[in-house]
């Protein structure tokens, strides 16, 4: 049922912005409209039966999905005879170029020609930001994986272990637990080992160029982010930030760590970055522009004296407080200053205020948080401080 | 030096085919020809400099790259500011259109207008066909991890062990060992676990809808391959092929496993196939057509009666027997009878037959070969048998 919601909402709003169809081809969104994640091909008119065409293991397709038809078709050329016969020459076909290669989209221009080509992806972004009730329990279900990653933490976090055994431990320990074993990702030529990021001292404060974040360095310059073969010593911080794929929703939690005792000055800066979470939490309600959850978490950053390394330090150094998740690790809305929507009810929020300097090495907390009609709740099974592992 | 050799050789095949320019943006081709995968754009112009526009981490960049010259810019329009010096207004540029998203495409080729595109993807793929003396020990090495991989599968096969819990065994010892954690695929929307597809009992012959394959079914249908829930009984096959990256290179290996003793029927089909390995690796010579190789595949195992479970099963069966591999886990060539280049000294394939069936599971074996002067070398630790564990 509430995939027939789902689509009923999709066309509505793709008739609202004049499209006459719109074919669905990447996973995530196929998942969510349809409930299977095989490659196929989904073609929505408003108005119309939706019909999914598949490629291959159709017994499989038809087991998993519901209210679609599913009709064999392994190319764009069974789309366009479908067209035919309710979209005009004219009509408007919503493709997804956000996620289509650049080559595959020609081929489906092609294929639907004469017919306008629009960029259907934040269409499908803007339905997907607000989660149903299914969704939700999902997204609650995988932060629970938290748990097992930082039992492997206080487990296996002692001096000499390196971080890529480390991150071979938080992997296992998430993997049993039933994370799919892949994060996906919105941003192109992105990925992230499923184990997400475990990296210590001085590398806590090398910033890839992948995201202004804790990155790590990775075990080679073609993957440069996640887990070195770096030793950990005492004293040590350890920073684990980890995307959690329980049955294609995930969660996104970090937790900072310190080798043996940690040191007053360490407790201060985590009990800092922890009250900006804090308040940033406190802040979230229905209607508020989400812009405004980066300028809670700054001005708390200002207060606390800490402006110059927040989300890293110049000239890396990262606008933002969180980030939108579910079908992917990050979804809209970016929560920057750059862009605004209202919050609402439904929204499944990353919140992730970190301190990053060559000086002190990192400090940061996330949790993943869900928007209600009063506020906000922190999903999330591990408490939040500053863990000393000895 | 490789890698001046590689962008001298590059150069010579954009001007050969009437290429003006090439923008490298994808991650693994910017590795292949600077030495970084950090998120660049790489400007090569036939007879001028090469150019890497860095988006950020500069000085990162720096440390990793040989031979070109490292400038800050974020967007395509740093890019085309490089043209306007060497590219006239009517020379044809070169994107990475199977890479790229269609919509940063079409960003990209504003930017660059109003010079003419071209996808230049199949150009970089031929070079990176053959792979360089370095390249070949980047996979030899990375082959070594299967080691890792079976030492795990022999410790933890057993009756009572769920997949999805082998499968954690196999990803925490193939990371220990070094595993990027990531296993990099051409195929768009296509993913993978880092301890690949572990899968067992009647899920041997169940195939998912993304490579006619043994695939395993998955934990849920948001990710439909890989290990499932399903617990080993005695007298099950137990099948794990695994992308094995180690420092961006890969290797790929598969082997297959029998709880308790195999049966004669079972090494018997067993035989079968390692005879169709066997045959089709010894047929590897320089010249000798790629899709030859098929041939002589098919041909064993039409001899051994085992046509209808060749690559899986009616409606559902392959018609191929390897592929390339390399910095992606799969590669051109594709070993199949559609497509046909000549063998080369220097060329890395994988050579997977498999026999298929809901009536005996599912019964293969994977290498990695490379073509040499006299013939092919397999690369690989683990002997070639039907391993009953015990």
């Amino acid at each position: 049922m509430s995939r027939a919601r789902r689509l009923a909402s999709f066309e509505a709003l793709l008739a609202d912005r004049g499209f006459a169809a719109a074919v669905i081809s990447e996973r995530r969104a196929l998942f969510y409209f349809t409930g299977t994640a095989q490659p196929c091909n989904l073609v929505v008119v408003p108005g119309a039966r939706p019909m999914l065409f598949a490629r291959r293991a159709l017994d499989w397709v038809r087991g998993e999905v519901e209210d679609v038809e599913v009709r064999e078709g392994a190319t764009f050329a069974a789309v366009s005879e479908h067209l035919a016969e309710d979209v005009p020459a004219n009509g408007t076909v919503g493709l997804e170029l956000d996620a289509l290669p650049a080559r595959i989209a020609r081929s489906a221009e092609r294929a639907v020609a004469p017919r306008p080509v629009q960029n259907v992806s934040p269409l499908v972004y803007d339905l997907r930001m607000v989660k149903d009730a299914g969704e939700l329990d999902a997204i609650r279900s995988a932060a629970e994986l938290f748990r097992d990653a930082h039992g492997a933490m206080l487990e296996h976090v002692r001096p000499g272990i390196a971080e890529h055994e480390l991150s071979a431990e938080v992997a296992r320990a998430v993997r049993r637990a039933g994370h799919e074993g892949v994060v996906f990702y919105r941003r192109w030529d992105a990925w992230l080992q499923p184990e997400g990021i475990v990296t210590s001292g001085e590398n806590l404060a090398r910033i890839s160029g992948h995201a202004m974040s804790v990155t790590g360095v990775g075990l080679s310059s073609s993957m440069p982010w996640g887990a070195s073969r770096r030793r950990l010593e005492p004293g040590d911080g350890v920073y684990l930030d980890l995307g959690l794929n329980l049955a294609g929703y995930h969660a996104d939690a970090a937790r900072t760590y310190v080798v043996g005792e940690a040191t007053e000055e360490q407790e201060r800066l985590f009990a800092a970055v922890l009250r900006c979470f804090d308040e940033t939490v406190a802040a979230i309600r229905p209607g508020l522009p989400s812009a405004e959850l980066y300028r809670v978490a700054r001005r708390v950053i200002d207060e606390e004296g800490l402006s110059g390394f927040f989300q890293g330090y110049p000239p890396q150094q990262g606008e933002y407080i969180g980030h939108g998740l579910g079908l992917e690790l990050d979804e809209p809305p970016t929560l920057w200053p750059h862009e605004s929507v209202p919050l609402a009810p439904g929204m499944a929020l990353a919140i992730e205020p970190k301190i990053i300097s060559p000086a002190f090495g990192a400090f940061g907390v996330e949790e993943t948080v869900v928007v209600t009609e009063e506020g906000a709740t922190i999903v999330g099974p591990i408490e939040r401080r500053l863990f000393s592992v000895s």
